[in-house]
């Protein structure tokens, strides 16, 4: 599975065929600042999972440096404790260039662990920036983990992924200041969230204190309630989800192939240097200079 | 100055226009993790400046919800005192959709602020993401602002942007744990960082305690030193962090225009919904679909 996330042609071929022969698992995804626990509480879902007797596959998007490509693979060290069980699959994934593929490499991630059988896949992902907002989407539950006392900028964090969390957990609830927390995060629902409310469910806020194992049981057991929800009534909302899980997906997948050969035709051409030099000598302007590329390349 | 990062048409010409008139501004990027006193840090920034005679743009990056749109200002609040003076221009910028376009309309408020004359402009982004790091690095001088005890996930936001940042601030630097991060960054800069160290600069680790104002003119002042290098010998060095701005930004213009085309044909065909269908159904796999859609396209 080395070399999923390399977005190579020949692994572009394997999951067409795996796709096909992949039943869909139930998907949850785990996003939030860092520093908030939720390796600690991935961690912790998996071991549940497992002694539920479910499989569970663990997708950790790991933030990687725009200029060395290297990824770092942070506390994944925590997660080896499970390395022998057969029953848990953990893979790490780096963030890939600038134009998109995250997400479409993640989803490739997950279609790879649904041809294997499992039940659920676990998607964690560090940040708040907007390709996690993406890669949120494509599962089926999201759970939004925050902290207390993360200063100012809370209300900032939280708009950016408000509304795309199904459960909101408040992990190291022994702190100081996790009523108010708890508080605030009702207030700020309160004001948004219609996408659930009108589904049918009121995000619940789970306090939790994941290293001493407070609370967790009642996240799985928030979790096993959302997905009853969403699998209620022929699974409706379920279908509705992943329709727009597919939609993204598609999307991202045709801008990457379009940047693909728009690079490949660039560098065809006169290629990007000469325009650039136009645009620092202020001879041409940004915005002309990419009508021009467009007009060049799309032919019309 | 309302409509700039709509991306209206009208408004590109606009942007067209005062491209050719603008001087450039010296440009600092700020950046760091939701909580770390970014704001605090910029609006001692904009006094310093001020005080030195230098008129002065701030563009404040602000997470959006993908859902509602809406921008929420945080703690713009706290600018308010500047609100008076009119040598500072506070423009509060929204995350816009997913498929680029908030570091184009980043760039655009910045030509604005360059064509009003302003000397220096300060972008400050909340967040970790890879839209972030594209911001910063549109900026001459791109500030990384970390605080101590941000628990494990540290390396793991460091790595995002580590090789991004020319100098780095721990704030709230009379906190336990300060020296410990200072070491552990010292530690990280000396695994990486290589673009800076090509260009002949170290990047240094400045302490502060922001909000009592410590530190502050040191942080002036390391700022200024690395402006005298960027303009050293010339502006080389300036020319060349430019030139690499101006490559991202064009391919992110050409970028939005060709998915801009792409919907556009979309709608004029079947659309999305009937492959999504086929998708969801298992008839059809994301990767042919898209590539059937490029075809279409694109024809070939």
């Amino acid at each position: 599975m080395r070399d999923i996330d390399d977005n190579e042609p020949g692994w572009q071929d394997v999951l067409k065929l795996l796709y096909a022969k992949a039943r869909r698992a139930r998907v949850i995804g785990l996003t939030g600042s860092p520093g908030v626990g939720k390796s600690t509480i991935t961690d912790a879902l998996v071991e549940r999972f497992r002694a539920k007797g479910l499989t569970v596959g663990v997708v950790a998007v790991d933030p990687t440096s725009p200029f060395s490509g290297g990824a770092i693979l942070g506390d994944r060290i925590r997660m080896q404790r499970h390395a022998t069980d057969e029953g848990v699959f953990i893979r790490s994934l780096a963030t890939r260039g600038h134009f998109g593929g995250l997400t479409a490499s993640a989803r490739g991630v997950v279609t790879v662990m649904e041809a294997m059988g499992l039940d659920v896949v676990l998607v964690e992902t560090v940040g708040v920036g907007q390709d996690e907002v993406e890669i949120v989407r494509m599962a089926d539950t999201t759970v939004v983990v925050t902290i207390p006392g993360m200063g100012d900028d809370i209300q900032a964090i939280k708009a950016g992924i408000l509304e795309a969390g199904d459960i909101f957990v408040v992990n190291k609830a022994d702190r100081d200041g996790a009523g108010r927390t708890v508080n605030e995060l009702k207030g700020m629902l309160s004001l948004s969230g219609d996408h659930n409310r009108r589904a049918g469910w009121e995000p619940p806020i789970v306090s939790t204190c994941a290293i001493d194992g407070k609370g967790l049981d009642e996240l799985v057991d928030t979790l096993d309630e959302h997905y009853k929800v969403l699998t209620a009534d022929g699974g409706q909302m379920l279908t509705e989800r992943r329709k727009e899980g597919f939609r993204r997906e598609l999307l991202e997948l045709v801008q990457a192939g379009m940047m693909q050969r728009l690079l490949a035709r660039l560098e065809q051409g006169e290629g990007l240097a000469p325009v650039i030099e136009r645009v620092l000598e202020g001879v041409e302007d940004p915005y002309t200079a990419s009508e021009n590329i467009l007009a060049t390349i799309l032919g019309d």
